[in-house]
C-alpha cells in the first residue's frame, strides 16, 4: 500500500546522508497521505546504505502500525503531533545536523541575517524550551512535538513561513508540502546556521536583518505575488 | 544564436556547484557578448543537475528576453546595471557562498590580510550598504546594482582591481572579463573569506597587510608587468 | 589464526580514514578474541591505501607478538592496560582526529551538551590528565592507558557507559564491545567533539544539558528499557 | 634529464589539489638531485588538471632553466635560498592552504599543543617577520627565502626538526628529505595549524605543551631511537 509514498519517503531520507546532515542513523523524514490519513516513515535504526523503499513503515495517526516489518522511528510521535495540529504539512524531518544541531544545544533561536534564511524562513527560526523533567519521563517524543506546537502558538508563527524548529539541548525539526520539501528546508536551515555562526563571529555586535529584506526575500519565493523560478 | 556564449555560461553555471559555492539553486552567472549588446544568463530556479546550455536565456540590456524558453535568473537586473555600467566586464556571478555570506550578513568589507587575497582583489572587497526600504520595495534588483555601483564610486574603485562585492545581508557579487573568470573570482573570495574570518579568530587584534605587500602581489600577476605564469 | 577477527579488525581500521577521523597512519583499531586472550592490531606506521587484513599483528596481553610480520602499533600497551582492566571491552581504537583532539590539546572534558553525545556518552567525556615527566620518560604508552583507568576510577566512572577519552596534549581513545563499535564511538566522539565547539562560540555562557536528557536518551539506546532500533 | 625526480616532483604536485591544499594553481613542488645541483619544480601558473610531469622545469641553483618549455613557479627564487642553505633538504613546498595561512595572516607562530604536532614539528612551527618595503620592491621572492633561513638562525632552529616555516601575510613553506616529504609536511602543517585554531577557541588561556611531550613524540619517529613504524 502506498507505494509511491514509500518511494518518496524512501528517497527523502536517503538526501540525509547525501547531504551531509546525518551520521550514521541519526535522522528520519516521514511523508503522510492526507486521504487515508496515513503516513510512512523510516524504521528506526536500521542502516541508510542497506534500506528499501520497502523497509518504509506506514501508520496510522494513532500511532498504530498499519504495514511494515520494522518498528518505526523512535520519534513517530513527535511527528504525529504535527501532522495532526497541522493538516497544511505533507511532510516531517528530523536530523541532528552539526550546525543547527549546536544552536540547538546552545538554547537560541537562529536570527534572520540575511536573504539566505529569508528565502525560506520569515523571521528568525525559533529554538523550542527545554522539556521539563515530568515530559521527558512521560511521552518524551510526543511531549517533544506538543512544545514546538505550544511555541508557535505562543509565538503566534505561521509554520508554514517557518518551516522548522529547534529543539533545546536536542536537535532539528522541518517540515514542508512533502517529504522532499521537509528535507530541502532541513538543507537549508545547516547552511543558514553556519552562516549565522559565522555571522556572529566576524561582528558579535551584528543585528538581525530589517523586516523589509525579510518581507521582500520570503515573498518573492512565496505566495502569489511570488517571481522566483518558473511558476 | 550565441551558441558559443550559452556553452559557456551554461560551463560556468555549472562551476559554482562543483567548487561548493551553491546549495540548490541559490547562484547564477550570466556572460555577454559585447558586439551584440546581449548576454546569456541561468534560468530562475532550475536545478543545476538537469539543466542544458540550452536553457539559458539570451537578454538584451534594456531586460528584455530575445531567445530562452525560461525566465531569467531574477537577479537579472542586477547583471544588466553592471554591465551598462562598467563595459570592461564579460561576466558576472551571483552567489551564497557561506563564508563570504557571512561576511555580508556582519555588514563588513573583508580587509587585506594576506598576499591570497592581493593576488586577485587590490584592497578590501567593499561591503555595499544596506538598501532602503523604498529601495527594496521598489526596483528592488535593480537597486543591487546601483548600490553596488555607488560603492565603487563613492570610493573611487576600479572594478576590475576589485572584481567583487558583498552586499549588506545579502551575498556576493563577483565579475570579471568573462563569466569563467567571474567564477574564479567568487571562488577566490570564498576562500579569501574563510581566511580572514580565522584570521581575526588567531589574532583579535590583526591589522592589515601593508600596501606594499597588496601591489607587489597584485601586479606581479595583474597588468604590463606581471610576471606570474605563462604569459 | 583468528582470521574473523583479522578481516574485522582490519575492516574497522578503513573506517578511520573513511570517515574522515585520521590523516595518513594517525591511528589504529585492535580487537580481541577474550577466548584466547589474544587480541589483534594495526601494524605500526602502514599505509591504510596499501595495508591488507593479513598484515594486521596478533599480540597476547603480556606485549608478545604472537604472528604478524610486522610490528604492532606503537600504541599497543595502551590497547593491553585497556583489554587488561575491562574484560567487557572487546575493540580500541586511537585517533587524533581534529575536533576531539583539539579538546584534549585545550586539556577540557567534552560536556554533555544534547541528546546527540547523551544517545552515546552517559556525561561528560573526560580528559585524562597530563602524564608526568617520569611517566612520559617510562613506559610512556602503558602508562597513558593507567592515567586514563586513573581517570575512570577517580571519576568512578562506568567504561561502558562512557566508552571514549581524551587525552591531554594528544588524542582519543575510544572503545566498544567490538573494533566496529569502537570505531563507531570515535565517529560519535568527533561529531560531538564537533557540536560543543559550536555550541560554546554561539553562547558562551551555556550549561550542560539537564540530567534528564541524559538519562533518558542513554537509556532509549542502552539497557534493558532500550527502545531505540529494532530490539 | 632527471626524469624519475620530474615524475616524483609531478607526483607530489598533485598531492596538494588532492589533498585539498591548493586552489587552483595556488601551490608549487620542486625536488633537488643534490648529484647534479639541479632540481625541478612545477612551472608557473599551469592547471593541475592538465599538467603532464614533462611539463616540469629543470633549474640549476643559479637560477637558469637548464630544461622544460614552461617558465617555473615565480617563487622559484624561494626555492634556490632553502636548497642552497640547507644542503639536508631534498624537496620544497609552497601552499596557501587555508588553516595554516589564516596563521601566517595572523603573523603567529603556532605553539606546540599536541603530540600530533610534536610528531613532526620539534616545538612551535615559527611565522617569519614581514619583509621591509626594500625587500619587497626588490628582489622579493629571493628575499623571502633569506626571511626564511633569518628566523631560523635567529632562533638557532634547525630546519630538519622544524621543517616549515608561516611567511607573514602570506602563506607556508614546507620541506623534507625529499619532494614527497615535504608535501607530507605540508598536509600536516595544515592539519596541526586547523587543530590549533579551534584548541584556542575551546581554551583560550591554553598552554603549549610540556617540553617532555614535544621530546618523548618527536624521538619516538625520528633520529636512532625512533620507534614509531617499520624501520
Amino acid at each position: 500500500m502506498l507505494e509511491e509514498l514509500k518511494k518518496a519517503v524512501f528517497e527523502a531520507n536517503l538526501e540525509l546522508p547525501k547531504r551531509h546532515l546525518v551520521t550514521y542513523t541519526w535522522g528520519n523524514v516521514s511523508g503522510i497521505d492526507r486521504a487515508s490519513g496515513l503516513f510512512v516513515i523510516k524504521p528506526s535504526g536500521v542502516d541508510y546504505e542497506t534500506m528499501t523503499a520497502d523497509d518504509m513503515v506506514v501508520m496510522d495517526l494513532d500511532g498504530n502500525r498499519v504495514e511494515g516489518k520494522y518498528k518505526p522511528s523512535s520519534d513517530t510521535p513527535t511527528h504525529i503531533e504535527l501532522y495532526k495540529r497541522y493538516p497544511e504539512i505533507g511532510g516531517v524531518v528530523h536530523t541532528h545536523s552539526p550546525e543547527a544541531t549546536a544552536w540547538a544545544q546552545a538554547g537560541r533561536s537562529i536570527p534572520l541575517y540575511g536573504t539566505t534564511h529569508a528565502d525560506y524562513f520569515f523571521g528568525e527560526i525559533p529554538c523550542a524550551r527545554s522539556l521539563t523533567e515530568e515530559e521527558i519521563n512521560g511521552e518524551y517524543e510526543k511531549n517533544t512535538g506538543l512544545v514546538i506546537i505550544e511555541t508557535f502558538d505562543s509565538k503566534d508563527m505561521n509554520p508554514m513561513y517557518t518551516p522548522g524548529v529547534l529543539c533545546t539541548n536536542h536537535g532539528v525539526f522541518t517540515w514542508g508540502k512533502d517529504a522532499a520539501e521537509a528535507v530541502h528546508n532541513a538543507v537549508v536551515m545547516e547552511e543558514v546556521a553556519k552562516m549565522a555562526t559565522r555571522t556572529e563571529l566576524i561582528n558579535p555586535n551584528v543585528k538581525p536583518a530589517p523586516d523589509c529584506i525579510r518581507d521582500k526575500h520570503f515573498f518573492r519565493k512565496h505566495g502569489e505575488n511570488a517571481y522566483y523560478g518558473q511558476n
